[in-house]
């Protein structure tokens, strides 16, 4: 697979969206862009596992990094991608191959911008935070990340949305007793307990506070269920894994209380979580580029790297063209003409 | 492994819980049994994947079979056996090495039975229906099975139980519409849909009819549950099995009739059923039985190959030591009393 980086940026998407790059199955697409990149005089590339840092060297005052993942959540029927109207669908469309092509374009006709650039191409950010190609690099390699100002270009409907929610993933497990079947009375069973554990989460009301003049939207909800020992036993364990997302003016230990009170008849293991990042706009190298870019900044509701970002120090954004609301649906698309604009903003802002 | 058949049949139960023969890998097992009676020149021994058929080649008037299955639940950290006081514990103690382990005695120490005797060891009784042994044999060698009445050595605390009660297992599917978990209130999760399914189990209650003089006790129970797409998404599917056991005046189609009837408002497909048996206790040669062995007959209340042996014009029933009420827990044992009792009765029903 050649990516050709003369197309224009829908046309692009197009080619990204159909070399599937399932989470952990990003390879193929890490080959191609290192490939389309690296013949670039005016770029340094570099690679760690699936991931991509392509940078000028141009010694210029400032530097910037637009960073974007190249995973996706599973593939739902819709690949290959296609086009009706204004609207291009496929997996990864909007959430965020429409995004990575506006970095791959600007990387690869901006030869000499105003500010330095760092192009971030990373894996595994749609799964367990231990697993994002972008932990991964700020550990092994920290300078290939060093910057005054990060984009993230997840999908933000070319709106500039600031901060993000955290998420917490845990398990709550029901117990019950293993019996024979033909003599359910004997046990218990996990299964049926669970059924207090869903109801939890069906009466849950979502908080959305108010943070640094930005309305966030919590949300808690099972995105995973097992339980079932054979098809003729009484199950002694059925295990629901909760997602939590919480709003930035929770840390970690705040959320983990929050869920732990919400199912307190129940063991809960957290598995992984990751803090969210409050809106920072204040910070000046974010208003600067608010102003270049224009709008009104909103609540970013997914988590997403501007926290790794914020953990790092450097202050960030997300800005791109998908669109938030439809990311993870197999009915997802990108508006084709929002991809232009983006890049066309951006390279305004980016000079040169 | 060498199985020593001249030890008393608690020490041989021990021997055969010893070996793990879970369904499917009952291979050890099998060959610990062919191996020990092959050499016995009073039987004719035929093998049959993991099944073995031993029989005398008397020519009684009568043949009789003692059937029994060696294989078990998956284990639950009760291997190896143990003995307390009077019990014997572990894996398959009570459901049904010690049925085994009485047939294995029968067979290698009755070399002149007034009866022709055909001993069958089988696989796979645990599992779904397509892949039981007993099924296997009576499709490829019905002739290894022939007889006039048969005893199934499943656990019934010494006495005899009539007829089975049979068993459905069927999928029940709640349904949703995937979102990301950063804004879950753009899909509706499948997960919690499923509330109102284990709802319906919960309020679920069993009939216990009265069959042929015997009383039988339905049971309704969640053997599984699955769904999640991803640790993000809202997942648009859950996915609940279920497993009914009936009483033996339902065939497989009301079975299936009144599990529908319980989940109208989801999609239901059944994966397998087994019909019961009715009791049949008053069929001659199993009314012989009765006064051989002594006590109150009692109702089956789970799936056994009684069953099969119904559907192949073969009255059957079930007596073996093991104590059905604490089959498939972890905590199974038998009662060591019972296995010399259940050799001795069967001995003198026997002849020879």
């Amino acid at each position: 697979m050649d990516l050709d980086l003369d197309l224009d940026g829908a046309a692009l998407t197009a080619q990204l969206v159909d070399v599937p790059s399932v989470s952990g199955e990003e390879g193929p697409l890490a080959d191609a862009i290192e490939a389309a990149l690296a013949p670039l005089p005016h770029l340094v590339v570099h690679r760690d596992g699936h991931a991509i840092v392509a940078r000028t060297e141009l010694g210029r005052p400032e530097r910037v990094v637009l960073a974007g993942h190249v995973d996706t959540v599973p593939v739902a029927g819709n690949v290959p991608s296609h086009t009706e109207g204004s609207r291009l669908y496929g997996c990864g469309t909007t959430d965020m191959k429409s995004g990575v092509a506006v970095q791959l374009r600007l990387a690869a006709h901006l030869a000499a911008p105003a500010r330095d650039v760092t192009y971030v191409f990373y894996d595994c950010e749609e799964v367990a935070a231990e697993r994002n190609g972008l932990l991964r690099i700020s550990r092994h390699r920290p300078e290939l990340l060093a910057g005054d100002f990060a984009v993230l270009m997840e999908p933000s409907s070319g709106e500039i949305e600031g901060g993000c929610q955290g998420t917490l993933r845990a398990e709550v497990t029901a117990a019950g007793q293993r019996a024979h079947t033909a003599r359910s009375w004997m046990g218990r069973n996990a299964i049926h307990e669970a059924r207090d554990i869903l109801d939890v989460l069906r009466g849950y009301t979502a908080r959305e506070p108010e943070v640094d003049g930005l309305r966030y939207h919590e949300g808690l909800n099972a995105v995973g269920i097992r339980g079932g020992v054979a098809g003729n036993v009484v199950p002694d364990e059925c295990v629901v894994t909760v997602n939590y997302r919480f709003a930035p003016d929770r840390d970690a230990a705040q959320a983990e209380d929050f869920v732990r009170s919400m199912f307190p008849a129940w063991p809960v293991t957290v598995l992984d979580v990751a803090e969210g990042a409050r809106p920072g706009l204040g910070h000046p190298a974010a208003a600067a580029f608010a102003a270049a870019v224009g709008g009104t900044p909103r609540a970013k509701l997914g988590w997403t790297d501007v926290a790794r970002f914020a953990a790092l120090g450097i202050p960030a954004v997300n800005y791109g063209p998908g669109i938030s609301e439809i990311a993870h649906t197999p009915g997802e698309y990108v508006e084709v003409g929002w991809i232009a604009e983006c890049e066309a903003r951006l390279r305004a802002w980016l000079g040169g």
